[in-house]
């Protein structure tokens, strides 16, 4: 990726720290010092300010950094200085005396590090500012997800082009990653769910020993990692066997229905609340409201979760250029789950699918 | 697992708890949550006293805690209410006062969010704990890491038996981590390093598309993750070419040397400074002490770096039932490096070298 974007990326967040009177701050989130610089290494912290932009890292890293983020000073600590210490050092040389830290993921200790390490310097938490910046994509992170989309639903059609009774979850989880690294990912986007008959109930079920042939439920939870480090996040439910079971009509129905009147909702303004609870009312009024216990979805990019959150408590607001997931689900735990999933993107009037893969109840049977 | 298992481990929890003085702990690290219940989802805490095992989770694990999970309670909150208030609602039934907390990772803002819902509750700090206790391992967690090891290991013959010059590096690592997977591996333990010529310079590097006719260095550092979630760690680094060139022998005959020597201090009681501090000596004696920046090595387990750690600030001390990796390397900007790792058990009188992939000079050639 160019380097001006990463450019253009700190100016973001240094508009973002005057209008709140602060002039630097120390980024300790790996995610979001690979956002700012390009650096796709651990153990490196970004001091940012408007006349600083430093890497703290260690030799493992000088070449990397040299690499990966021309342009970014680095100060490499040696093994027996603590990151802390080495953050001192670096801001002796500064004229900062106000510091914004992540405080939505540092940690309690490492905070009491710092604070006893910047004796001088006032520490103020800034919890969200990167994770906001973050849920709206550029151009180049859009692109990203787009080849993330296009690996996913490739490789999602060669194993269901390959798909056997005798198959067990595990088989087809692997075969999956194979197929998507073979169409360009760099891998899963997270692991995939491939869940038989009743594990289907399970929101968050791990892949394991059942065949194909042990149900005829089948869903699968899926994504890749594209080139660049950005994720999609797709799911489909199908029938493996004979024919679609009235039960199964009827409860996919609903979800479809559920997920296609949350879509619709989707543009710029929309409050993340009514989207998740125009999907909500539609399962809550078919009577399966208490089947349904998740959020209705989430920002995707270089993580998998990332802002903004479709639920009852989300105080997100839509704008464009954000890309989310749509779904919806009803488990059962003694039947199974249905679960339908799309990765949505923000436009400036409305929203476009990004997924594409066939959602019709009658696609759903490949017995 | 036998949930035996778990409970004797939660014993080991309490027992620190008391010599601490304190009642009850809140475990909000996911690693240690599974260490301590067998629970493999996330988003979940565990409240343990003498009185009460409690994971607090949502309806999303709800099944798999009864699957996973025998004989421990749980608390399902609803989708509306926060982790931090949900807690407050199990404590409140509970005659806990004091409780023990996970400042090395919970963060800054969940601490504050739990500070004011448990207002009655004194929060304690206690880093570390969980981290010391997991740093020894049990006979389960011995055999899976040995499991780890095989798979690690068969799966690198079959990449090693099929290497050819037009392969890159990302599809010897994709062809690795499908190896390890049909030996029974659930995947890699880590995203492996295989590293062209100068790539091998960084101790970090990410495959890429360099091949290997591009140059005849190759250094490969990759281990597997066995079904219970734990991982294996291991480096070599091969001369692809027709010969090896001087100043290999001399690089790798140091870093063999440093390596050895280092495995040797390894035994009850030994201080992890020490061990090593064994191995900087042979590399600095031989001039290329500034071209090994990081530490000499750290534990695994379910996490692919634990304690104790070997470095120049650590303060562990090793223990029977430890598992180490020693990864001494010798890095030169301008021509590449070389590593050689091994994943060693502290033994009762000594150490286990638990990895056997041939070492010797004359076995780095496979031009």
């Amino acid at each position: 990726m160019p380097t001006d974007i990463y450019s253009a990326r700190r100016k973001k967040l240094l508009r973002k720290l005057k209008s709140e009177k602060l002039t630097g701050m120390l980024v300790t989130n790996e995610t979001n010092v690979t956002w700012l610089t390009g650096f796709r290494g651990d153990s490196t912290w970004l001091l940012i300010s408007a006349k600083e932009c430093i890497l703290i890292s260690d030799s493992r890293y000088t070449t990397q950094i040299e690499n990966e983020c021309p342009g970014v000073e680095m100060h490499i600590r040696k093994n027996t200085v603590k990151m802390s210490v080495a953050t001192a050092e670096v801001l002796k040389k500064t004229k900062i005396h106000t510091l914004a830290y992540e405080s939505d993921s540092l940690t309690v200790n490492t905070f009491n590090e710092l604070s006893s390490a910047l004796k001088l310097i006032e520490l103020v938490p800034l919890p969200g500012v990167l994770v906001d910046l973050r849920a709206v994509k550029d151009a180049t992170e859009i692109q990203e997800i787009r080849d993330a989309v296009d690996q996913a639903q490739r490789g999602h059609g060669v194993i269901r082009a390959s798909l056997l009774p005798e198959q067990t979850e595990m088989e087809i989880a692997h075969n999956l990653e194979h197929a998507m690294r073979s169409f360009g990912a760099v891998g899963v986007g997270f692991d995939p769910i491939i869940a038989v008959g009743l594990q289907a109930a399970l929101p968050h079920a791990r892949p394991g020993q059942l065949k194909i042939s042990d149900n005829d439920l089948l869903l699968t939870d899926w994504g890749a990692e594209s080139a660049g480090g950005y994720r999609s996040d797709l799911t489909r439910t199908y029938v493996t066997g004979k024919k679609i079971s009235k039960k199964f009509e009827k409860i996919y129905s609903v979800v479809l229905k559920a997920q296609l009147t949350a879509i619709k909702k989707i543009r710029p303004g929309a409050r993340c609340a009514d989207v998740d609870e125009a999907a909500r009312k539609v399962i809550d009024q078919a009577g399966y409201g208490k089947y349904f216990g998740h959020g209705l979805g989430h920002g995707i990019g270089l993580n998998i979760h990332e802002n903004p959150r479709f639920s009852p408590l989300s105080d997100d607001i839509l704008e464009p250029g954000m890309v989310v997931t749509v779904e919806p689900g009803i488990y059962l735990p003694d039947w199974g789950g249905i679960r339908i999933e799309d990765d949505i993107l923000v436009t400036k009037d409305g929203h476009e699918v990004l997924t594409s893969v066939p959602k019709s109840l009658e696609d759903m049977l490949i017995g």
